[in-house]
């Protein structure tokens, strides 16, 4: 039988990196969107681990990872109208996906025991961090809604809030960006920036706030590209808000911005967390 | 302009009480699910504060409390198929709910300033323990899921798991238990088999084992009513799993556990958290 779990999409606005030997305890502090955008994750225990993402067979570290940590083989097959690398947190939702479906099977497998929502959230998190392709995205696509992410890590080292804003969002992408080259990199910049967001977004955690930390922290950590600069500026220029999504070549916008500006975007909404 | 939340019922299969001067503190450890029948609030700030339940004007103590934190009158309406006082968590969905609903008119009133969950959370949750009508369904109605209270109290002080399965439930109720009676008296028993079905529930967290766990809580904790004890055992006799919702003469069951045991139940779902 095959086990099914759904992960939001999760775009973040801004973060700070926060390294550390221990996967579990390193993270980002930072702000994000849960997207109904997300990514269907179909597992089940087999003689042999494959993965396939809409249908063509990849690899994957953060899901091979997860497997690892629960020592099984599987097929694991994810479907999504997200675009991989652009700053969805595609990867991550896989590995949680695949830590959530998996778990499923253990009243029937002999090698699996049960687990609660917290470990199969550390399981992922840790699998992605290892993997080198996200350190925050996990943790909020567990949660759901605008996770604000107030201390790095998984469970129980992690600590979240979330603005309560439901809004809807569009959104057009350009392309990725390499997060792991960015993650292994000189991070002092964007993390001065990253923690200065948050703190301004505690001081009023409002969607208008985030909206506007986020362009701040983008231009300051020297993230920018020129066409998703241009972008945004087209957003406001309509009188709209739009940010980019940390980490790829993406805008983000609330309600109709990117259409009112005359963008082909598509459109969602923010949503719960991760469920089977 | 009326604002708008929603609010799962919650029902708790067994708890701890962990009584503190500070509201926020205190709270419960165990176990319970979110259900997708729940509480419709809508809120708008008004000249003069009134609350309204169905239709029908009432008093609630946790409302008014909340009402109290924001600094405002409002007019309060709840929607709600599920019976009050009968271990729903009505209370709290009602102070959950009005603190989402009036939080969203922080952008247009003068008196209010934009709250994070967790804000909104503690506020609602500190209210419900000051009215003395509850310690645990607030933090578990906005978590959602199959909610573990691990830690008792508000963010930051709570600690909360969950596990990963969202089954169908049904239930039935034979009427109310006086939650601020049991609650007030002497609840060493009844702390001391909640701890014990926590303990058991973490080492194997299984749908199944809560079922187990609570139902061995309501016996241990003095709590069970004949009625209950005897629609538990026919549930059991028909292959299902069923417990008793802590406080309230009403049985839960996974699946259709009560309508094969020939009982004409309600059917809903373990759903999402809070979300406006």
């Amino acid at each position: 039988m095959t086990e099914r779990a759904f992960v939001p999409g999760h775009v973040t606005g801004f973060f700070s990196a926060h390294p550390n030997d221990d996967p579990l305890v390193a993270g980002s502090r930072g702000a994000g969107l849960a997207l109904s955008d997300g990514v269907q994750v179909a597992a089940t225990p087999a003689e042999e681990t494959t993965l396939a993402v809409n249908g063509e067979r990849v690899e994957m570290a953060a899901v091979a990872n997860v497997l690892d940590g629960f020592a099984v083989d599987a097929r694991v097959e994810c479907e999504t109208v997200l675009p991989v690398s652009a700053g969805f947190g595609v990867s991550g939702a896989c590995a949680l996906g695949t830590a959530l479906a998996l778990d499923a099977h253990a009243p029937d497998h002999p090698d699996l025991t049960p687990r609660t929502e917290n470990e199969l959230v550390a399981l992922a998190h840790a699998a992605e961090v290892e993997a080198g392709t996200g350190l925050g995205d996990v943790v909020g696509q567990a949660r759901g809604g605008v996770p604000l992410r107030l201390e790095p890590g998984a469970p129980p080292h992690g600590r979240l809030d979330g603005l309560p804003a439901r809004p809807e969002v569009e959104y057009v992408t350009f392309g990725g960006l390499d997060t792991a080259e960015i993650l292994t990199g000189d991070t002092a910049a964007l993390t001065r920036a990253g923690e200065a967001a948050l703190d301004r977004l505690l001081d009023d955690p409002s969607a208008g706030t985030f909206m506007a930390a986020s362009r701040t922290f983008a231009r300051e950590a020297g993230l920018l590209t020129d066409r998703v600069a241009t972008t945004i500026e087209d957003v406001q220029d309509a009188g709209g808000e739009a940010a980019m999504a940390m980490l790829g070549r993406t805008v983000f916008a609330l309600g109709s911005g990117l259409s009112d500006a005359g963008y082909d975007a598509r459109r969602c909404s923010v949503t719960s967390g991760a469920r089977r």
